[in-house]
């Protein structure tokens, strides 16, 4: 695997030594998201939007309705930054200054484009319903092309990108470890609840084994991780 | 409490029903969020920084070192996007076409500005420790000038802001329900474990019961959101 040739834009600045610039240590982090907030210029004025999106190779993809705002401004192959956080804990140090956060986090630069080619289209929205839950695309209902007119499928080249991560437990100064103060993590992670059926489910249909991953208490970064590993094992 | 005045600028214009801007919807998803993405522009081209953060009133913080390119590029009063976005479910429906996302999330607008006032800066970044952890503030160890100084915090006066959220089943076409496939929600929720104390804890040093509300299992949303209404309350 290559790297990423980070610029001023994607250097990390701040504690640079937490600053990674490997595809491994970017796609880690990638592959383990699912939302990722899209940043974007109209007129000077930033927006950011929360969408679910994927990675192939070294694109990243994210879709939506043909009418919304964002997708059509961001088809004028607009510069866009990606950025894909995971929260992992809280450190809870001995003072305030040295409170901090264990995370996961991935900001990524390129420009979106808009992705018309019918196949090319359905191909990578058939990948996002795989990535969630492999098996699933073959139990549906097929896609109508209405359905795939409707839906604006963006495309982003990651030109530059950068990953930053902290775990571990609090680094407080020297002198305030002798202090009386508890200090340590509280570990936060995304969980998987029981799923839900339909009430309106076919009498009779139950829970397909494809959605059995999705094990009440599982971590949900994890789940998500190992479909896409298992995807690119099998498309090998 | 009073509504948030749209423009073209926040006005949800997909899915529209979904969209509110009322106080009261607005405040709920940021009092319950922990993590924002912060989109501004430096010479065109949009950056999207995970970042804590809190509010107060119509103001949101948030905070970081003195030497974070993206505070001392905020401090200029430039037009930022906060975005908040707390992701509940996977909602798995009968066509891929109608896969859709629960969630709860806020576009907040307005311009970041640097706050000096060494009192201001001292009183809310305490209030971010209490927002944390009620009842942490008084056991730390004091704040002190250097570290105040080192500290940049940011206020954003909220001009503008959109709410918009999901829940619930999939939405299908009609004939679709008649299908033998699985519908319904996979629930996702963040999560806090069981508390991991510093291996180089003071001996003796116990946990606190400032600490008890990050029960092993509870929803952290909840969590901080009842610590925000919590201080609320106390300061009225």
């Amino acid at each position: 695997m290559s790297d990423f040739i980070p610029t001023d834009r994607s250097r990390v600045k701040r504690l640079h030594e937490r600053g990674k610039y490997d595809e491994a240590s970017v796609y880690a982090i990638l592959d383990a998201g699912f939302i990722a907030h899209v940043g974007y210029v109209i007129d000077g004025q930033p927006y950011v939007t929360p969408t679910a999106y994927w990675r192939r190779g070294r694109q990243l993809y994210w879709h939506g309705s043909s009418a919304s705002r964002m997708l059509r401004a961001q088809a004028k192959e607009i510069p866009v930054c990606v950025t894909v956080s995971l929260l992992d804990g809280l450190v809870m140090a001995r003072s305030g200054f040295h409170h901090s956060i264990n995370y996961r986090a991935v900001m990524a630069f390129g420009r979106a484009r808009l992705i018309e080619d019918a196949a090319e289209k359905e191909a990578e929205l058939d990948y996002f319903i795989e990535r969630v839950a492999p098996g699933r695309l073959a139990t549906l209902r097929p896609v109508e092309k209405q359905e795939l007119k409707g839906t604006t499928l963006i495309g982003m080249e990651i030109e530059e990108a950068s990953a930053k991560a902290r775990s571990g437990m609090p680094k407080d100064d020297a002198p305030d470890y002798s202090l009386d103060i508890w200090a340590g993590v509280v570990p936060i992670r995304q969980v998987v609840g029981a799923l839900e059926s339909d009430p309106q489910l076919k009498p009779g249909v139950g829970v397909p084994p494809h959605m059995r991953r999705f094990a009440e208490g599982a971590s949900f970064d994890e789940v998500i991780a190992q479909n896409t590993a298992g995807l690119a094992k099998a498309a090998e």
